[in-house]
């Protein structure tokens, strides 16, 4: 019988109510369990997380929390081979698993980590030195950053069931916040067991983790000031949220994380001889096909030099051609389904609004060959690679495939690149694929404000870079306009979202005592 | 004849349209200047901003800005009879002049110093170490801060006309992002005149400081993802700006200051032979008539222990009864008129209110005594004390009066005087009345999440405070909640708004020379 998904509310697993939706196998659409419809009272949720799981927090140091986040990482790596199992289950090959959940679980490590070594054993944080504020020194000021009293609301995106939860519950826990976690549908099942691991262990306090597998309604409306929301997903649903009446009216802090039209450019020195060339193409073919491209970093405009912009489709082009596509637990397999028929229809949709201002040079929206698996009944795609030889052209900067698509796009300079990157309006990640110091910092400068990350690739770091599609845990996650204007991540900069920083006046003896 | 305001735009001045409002003098009634009901086409300005503004701030280094900065501050202050002699026309006396006028230009030159002192002589700020991300030592992370390209928008509040202005003008200068003000109606004769002086100073760069004094029709539509909004003034308008389509569509980052209903909490163990009973009537009675009350960080909620209820009433009204209202150009003034006959009818409202919970125990809103003017002509109001016995009841908690008004709330313990400050929802600042060091800490550490800051006053500190309601440069101004959850000042914190934070990743040799 295909299980029924429960909310983990009051510290108690909850059944829902209402219609269930059945959440189907990505590759064989087969049914792997039933989303309710409604969940457990949110206010009520809410309720507990502030009184029973903010108190809890409250009363254990930094230094203490980054110890019990050290001991859950060790404790999710003993289930890793069940939640790649079920990982499966959602479209992705062990290489995509490895994104997520070793990801998610490599991310809490880090978080306790840097929290053990960089944060005091105290539960008020210092921020920045006194600050003098007369000459007969009796009076002073300092900003000390305490934990917020109430939730910290995640709304998390289906791509990233693992990974997208536990980004956020690390530094809100280390900053002293319990967090309600709103799974995404599609992959709910994932979350679930992850949470249902997590409970079991016994190593969180009461109340520091929720779990809502249902429709949010009523989540919003029983926000307070002092709780927080942060969210990953599209730019309407963002819009949605930030303009909600209770979210907007009490200047609930809110943090987005939008897909964006992020770019990799080639740069204009580089040759098909030298390293760089097969450094940006290996990158490209690899962000098109992890996750199927379902990665909100993944690069949807690669910016080529008009004079290599024929080798370069041809370098990809055949590189794609060896992409195996199939069931993602078959070992053959390069590249996995998109998550649901849904998903597919809407790249489908949006790889037509994209041939329309260009062509595509290699695969077929419509089909493609797969391996192990039965290509209608699941969500396969073919990897999609389109060329719009006019930059001027609206869609390659505005229309978005969540899928394996990207577009090629030739450029004359340095400055017509900027311009065109800039186009995308703001985006999470940005590749500069070139040896040349010189042009990797007039780029850098150029498009840093448009950007939330830039990487630069070439021969003398590729062999240890991270690519472009990983978000790290020590660099901020986050773009500008179409990308959200929020930041995750970064390190302990991502306390700051949980934590209010507040500046106390008094003599300077009293200050000294504070934090 | 009376003079039509103009904006600056384009650097020019330029001549507003349609019906022009008359501002009236707020002690006098007399018509001080005409308000255009439409000014120069928001979008050009912005456009100009950003196309000449931006690239000759981004052109200097943080070095240049801060000597730039201290210049006109120098020049400023020699004007400075000059903008005091108008600012009496907002109802300002001498000492209402100090906080706004020398506050601004003071604001000024403290950021123009910690810039020199602690900011590089170059135009990208390092934010943070370099990350180490790989064990070889060959790739790596670091954080840069760079200007956003836009126009830094600011919408300022009728209660500060000059430092409104230069409080968000400095942070935004130094960041290296030209200015847009909107100066808020009442007072935008203050605001231009400033303006005018800053503007033939020719100390800024071109396209440096724009000013729009009109209705601010179309200026929010032309903002893009790149610009940023600032904003300081009501809950209802800052909502209004929040959930604005392009705001929010683009993600534009909105900083706001509301007013909020700030607490000042005599400590438990206080009594009225104490320095800190006389301190806490003091400041209370100080906060209650500097400006008439229309500052949004004035105490509006004044907290003492129930045994000290009669005694701080009797004496906090006798203090008011000294207050000699009137002219607020006559020396032996000490408050003057509210902005105008429409806020006077505001103030009265509220009182109204707040009187339904209480009493009123000092003034009478409808009548006072002045010298030197016609109190029915000018906008006078009678200092207004008002008691509430009973802290659970709901007006004093969200019941503003922007005027001399200030109510009187007796409390048990300091668990519930907490719980009940609580219950603004949000405050800019708090006072802790005490020379108790143990429940000062309490009081801070459980006020803290509530509050943007917060003063512990006793006889230790209070020769050199600088008082409760004075936001220091070097301290965060702004709450949470009805607050409007922003930050402004805070010393170098405040470039954070106009710089954006991105992470480049690259080889350590290239990531070493970035920034």
């Amino acid at each position: 019988m295909t299980p029924v998904l429960q909310s983990y509310a009051q510290d108690t697993w909850q059944d829902g109510d209402g219609p269930a939706k059945p959440l189907l196998d990505a590759a064989t659409g087969e049914p792997v369990a039933l989303l309710p419809a409604t969940g457990p009272d949110p206010a009520a949720m809410l309720d507990h997380a502030r009184r029973t799981g903010g108190p809890a927090l409250r009363a254990l140091t930094f230094t203490q929390r980054a110890a019990i986040l050290k001991d859950l990482s060790k404790h999710l790596r003993d289930h890793l081979d069940e939640f790649a199992g079920l990982s499966t289950r959602t479209g992705a090959t062990r290489r995509d698993t490895a994104v997520d959940v070793d990801g998610g679980i490599a991310t809490l490590a880090v978080y306790a980590g840097k929290a053990a070594r960089e944060l005091p054993d105290a539960a008020i944080l210092p921020d920045g030195e006194i600050e003098p504020l007369a000459k007969g020194g009796t009076f002073a000021g300092r900003h000390i950053l305490a934990p917020r009293l109430g939730a910290a609301v995640q709304i998390n995106a289906y791509n990233f069931p693992v990974w997208g939860m536990l980004e956020k519950f690390a530094p809100a826990f280390l900053a002293g916040m319990p967090s309600v976690v709103k799974a995404a549908g599609e992959t709910a099942y994932l979350t679930e067991l992850v949470v249902r691991r997590i409970a079991e262990s016994g190593l969180l306090p009461e109340g520091a983790l929720s779990l809502l597998c249902a429709d949010p309604a009523g989540l919003l409306d029983a926000l307070s000031p002092q709780d927080t929301l942060s969210f990953t997903g599209s730019a309407a649903t963002a819009l949605a949220l930030r303009t909600h009446p209770v979210v907007a009216g009490q200047a609930v802090p809110f943090n987005a994380e939008a897909d964006s039209l992020n770019c990799s450019i080639l740069g204009p020195d580089v040759t098909p001889d030298d390293p760089e060339f097969e450094l940006f193409v290996d990158q490209l073919v690899t962000e098109m096909t992890v996750k199927a491209g379902q990665k909100c970093t993944a690069i949807r405009r690669a910016f080529i030099p008009t004079g290599l912009a024929d080798a370069t489709a041809a370098a990809v082009a055949e590189r794609l051609g060896r992409v195996v596509v199939g069931h993602p637990g078959h070992a053959d397999v390069d590249m996995g389904p998109v998550v649901s028929l849904a998903q597919r229809d809407e790249v489908r949709d949006a790889v037509a609004r994209l041939a329309a201002d260009g062509r595509v040079v290699f695969g077929d929206p419509a089909r493609v060959d797969t391996i192990a698996a039965d290509s209608e009944r699941g969500a396969f795609l073919s990897p999609i690679l389109l060329r719009c030889d006019d930059v001027e052209a609206s869609a390659p900067h505005e229309v978005e495939a969540f899928g394996p698509v990207s577009t090629l796009l030739p450029y004359d300079d340095l400055e017509s690149v900027a311009d065109a990157a800039a186009r995308g309006r703001g985006s999470l990640a940005g590749s500069i694929v070139t040896a040349d110091h010189e042009s990797a910092r007039v780029l850098v400068e150029s498009l840093a404000p448009w950007h939330g990350r830039l990487l630069v690739l070439n021969r003398d770091d590729a062999g240890e870079s991270t690519g472009h599609g990983v978000a790290m845990p020590q660099l901020v996650h986050g773009g500008p306009g179409r990308a959200g204007g929020g930041e995750e991540l970064g390190g302990l900069r991502a306390l700051h979202h949980y934590l209010r920083r507040t500046a106390v006046q008094g003599h300077s003896d009293f200050l000294a005592g504070l934090a």
